[in-house]
């Protein structure tokens, strides 16, 4: 696991704050509460903050804290492992669903799937290192706490991560604005599946569409013809998730 | 129809100005474009651009325009009516399906719940007057050109619009995070339906809750359990056109 350098992140909302702390996956640097705010009162942040050393958790009188994001009052700075260098082994009966994105370039849209996904049930999220955004504040903080549970695989080379899930028992489908592709529901995600979800602005890359096994296709109802990649992967996961529950 | 009282509105980037030309539906009172920028050499919005005054082009030296949003070079500002006062009378085999929004205050939300609507083909968004984010720049811009396809009514009274589309052959479903509720899925989408989303804080009011026909609900996988409005609208929209396209 990559611990970023040791380098520090800050997220702000009574949500993420108590995400955060619940896990016990991260070293909790300082908790700022505002005096009197929205998250001074709230009875489930409280109770979170009561299992850290009290030493960590400062009041403070300033009107706001400092972020683009509703803070509600409260303030988390934090550090530890969230990447993954290597992708476990699975079994072929694990029925492990990961996402793959090749190169999503949006902080909101990324914060927007891994919410999406730990919803979802999904096992993990590879992400390509190069031409895509990083897991920085933003991301972290759109995605609501839901990063803390989630696996991210960080990776140089996509194709070659295909390639090694598709040796390890897994099925590759793309999601591509195609014609020639299947519909997205008449796909079987019950085994273990990795689903490719491209940049916003070009999708899948050639070279990485060529791994995929099947290509799906949400197919445009409007005039538009251009669905966002985090509206995408909801109609997909949830998909996914209609599957096994019908099974049952 | 509302002509938001004559006020102007302004959006950015390609897709956005395209869309604004090409539906027709509004009056245009100038675009601006930064010359030797993307939207300059941009062939789709040239062809566009072609099939309007062109007075009302003013190529422009500025390195930016102002704006929140990513501009690829372009803006225009354009009025024109948006906001529709009464619901029409559906027959009962029109297959209508209106997305009922009961105080969603975010314009993240509101301008990608557009979006996808206007890709898994809903007809109609009915909204709140008071307590939700009305239709402003934002939201429009977010929504990618996609408002330009949609029929948009601003109530105020949700309950009462409710009985008035239960009264004229609709089935009204909400959308709740619940425990006793059936399982989105289950729901048959095929008739005459308005699906109803709860703001991103508190859900549905209860008084609009109880109008509803049906609660369906997306059972949470993860341990955040809070899925993004616009995701779970994104659910549910292509499972309603799930079950539309392998009816066929």
């Amino acid at each position: 696991m990559r611990t970023f350098n040791n380098k520090t992140f800050t997220c702000v909302g009574i949500n993420n704050t108590i995400s955060i702390i619940r896990s016990k996956r991260f070293q909790i640097e300082k908790v700022l509460i505002i005096k009197g705010s929205k998250a001074s009162k709230n009875k489930r942040l409280n109770n979170a903050l009561n299992s850290i050393n009290r030493g960590l958790i400062q009041k403070v009188s300033d009107k706001k804290l400092s972020s683009n994001f509703k803070t509600q009052g409260v303030s988390i700075t934090f550090y530890g492992d969230l990447i993954y260098d290597e992708i476990s082994k699975f079994d072929k009966n694990d029925h492990i669903c990961l996402l793959v994105l090749d190169r999503v370039e949006d902080p909101q849209n990324f914060g927007q799937i891994i919410r999406t996904a730990e919803c979802g049930g999904i096992d993990g999220i590879i992400y390509s290192r190069h031409h895509s955004v990083p897991l920085n504040e933003t991301v972290l903080q759109v995605s609501q706490g839901a990063f803390v549970n989630m696996k991210f695989y960080e990776v140089t080379n996509i194709r070659n991560e295909l390639i090694k899930l598709k040796n390890n028992n897994f099925w590759v489908i793309g999601l591509e604005n195609s014609a020639d592709a299947r519909p997205w529901y008449s796909i079987d995600y019950s085994g273990n599946t990795a689903i490719v979800f491209g940049s916003e602005g070009s999708g899948i890359r050639k070279k990485v569409l060529e791994t995929c096994d099947f290509i799906a296709t949400i197919p445009m109802q409007g005039t538009t013809n251009s669905l966002n990649v985090s509206a995408a992967t909801s109609a997909v996961v949830f998909e996914k998730l209609r599957q096994k529950l019908e099974k049952r």
